[in-house]
């Protein structure tokens, strides 16, 4: 049975997320439906990561096994026009060894946060960036996110619904820089706990809009305290941009 | 009556374009029922140009005259609040003189076409971008374009239906650059024929894909046909994205 990786892209607004649920369609369901088109059996791909309803992805990686040696690009191809409507694309496919398994083979994912802060809506990018009517003051964010750099409890940023075995989490990189009429929060590490780059745009935000100071934030860590975080930010500004394996 | 300027940024998909038209809704009718709303009184704004159904502004402009000496900014955020939840925005609003007129006070227009040449769907910038799924050459395209630049009769760039005096117009520049993944062409000029920039880009992405030559397009915008054009490109790659007063 030959494995193979695929790169997925897709508009998380219609769906609950990137796993299969009972309350809605999925990404996952998606994909195994279109798997099931093309070859006629049941295939649940596996994916990197749990993305949340309303978040986005660039650059999703999921595996799955096929019974047959089908050409990765006809498996790409097949997929593509079998998920049709659906705002879900394949960008790559490739068979790779039986021992890849596209969640714990990963050693790095990274995620941006974008934040648009100006005071009219947004006609273009609704569901695609968090507006703050507020401007942002980027470079107090980005001193404040440093202090979440490197090995921590994050407690404090981190859903109560969270079911990682453990609160400690090392953050290789946190950066806030502006983007034209946008705020990015770019995060990478190995992996991160439910909720924990949202929780961590929330806080930033407050920094950004000078309601909370820049060492609140290291405060608030060393908390360990979930009621100590801001207001978690909304899923449609988040992007899972890439996998590293 | 104060006259107001208003900058528009909408998302072209669900209207029928900026003008009001009995076959479905329009932007300027949106913003009229908007008006209406807000002070009472059917107001149409004039535009400074008509976008295609389908085709996006960053920046249009309009103005109109209101019976009461309202702030600007009250004009703004009471709009968009009656525009809600419809994709368009009032980004700015300020008072001008009697003699501004959004469509024929503008001295210069500058649109922008973006087309992304990759093989596989566009999940998230679907009806923002034209997918071409042969990679382009940008350099040719560029090379080809530069034949359009200046002052000529654009008959073979021109829809049939162009209610224009004349297929005579200036084009200050025409500019393909590679962004990303993605090509974009910018064009200004002060005023533009009906499908001007979509039939230059339709033909230009044939200069990209190698069926026509780079010096193709100087002997179609010579020959004044219309039939001498490319299929043109579709309206959702197109943005207005600022007008010059």
């Amino acid at each position: 049975m030959p494995r193979y990786r695929i790169t997925i892209e897709y508009d998380g607004t219609p769906f609950v997320g990137w796993q299969i649920q009972d309350n809605g369609p999925s990404v996952q369901a998606r994909l195994a439906e279109a798997l099931e088109a093309f070859c006629g059996v049941r295939v649940t791909p596996k994916g990197a990561g749990r993305t949340d309803a309303g978040v986005h992805a660039l650059g999703q990686v999921a595996h799955f096994d096929l019974a047959k040696d089908w050409p990765a690009n006809t498996v790409r191809d097949a997929l593509n026009a079998h998920l049709r409507p659906d705002p879900v694309a394949v960008l790559a496919c490739e068979v790779v060894g039986e021992d890849f398994d596209a969640r714990f083979s990963a050693i790095k994912r990274e995620y941006l946060y974008r934040i648009c802060d100006r005071r009219t809506p947004l006609a273009l990018d609704r569901n695609r960036v968090w507006l703050a009517p507020k401007t942002l003051d980027t470079d107090n964010m980005h001193q404040a996110a440093q202090a979440l750099v490197g090995e921590h409890d994050f407690t404090t940023f981190r859903a109560v619904q969270c079911q990682a075995n453990s609160p400690v989490k090392k953050l290789d990189a946190l950066r806030v820089s502006r983007v034209g009429e946008e705020v990015h929060i770019s995060a990478r590490a190995p992996s991160f706990l439910h909720n924990q780059i949202r929780s961590i745009a929330g806080t930033l935000k407050q920094v950004g809009e000078g309601k909370w100071r820049v060492r609140d934030v290291a405060e608030a860590l060393k908390a360990k305290d979930r009621s100590a975080c801001a207001a978690v930010a909304p899923p449609h500004g988040l992007y899972l941009l890439k996998v590293d394996y």
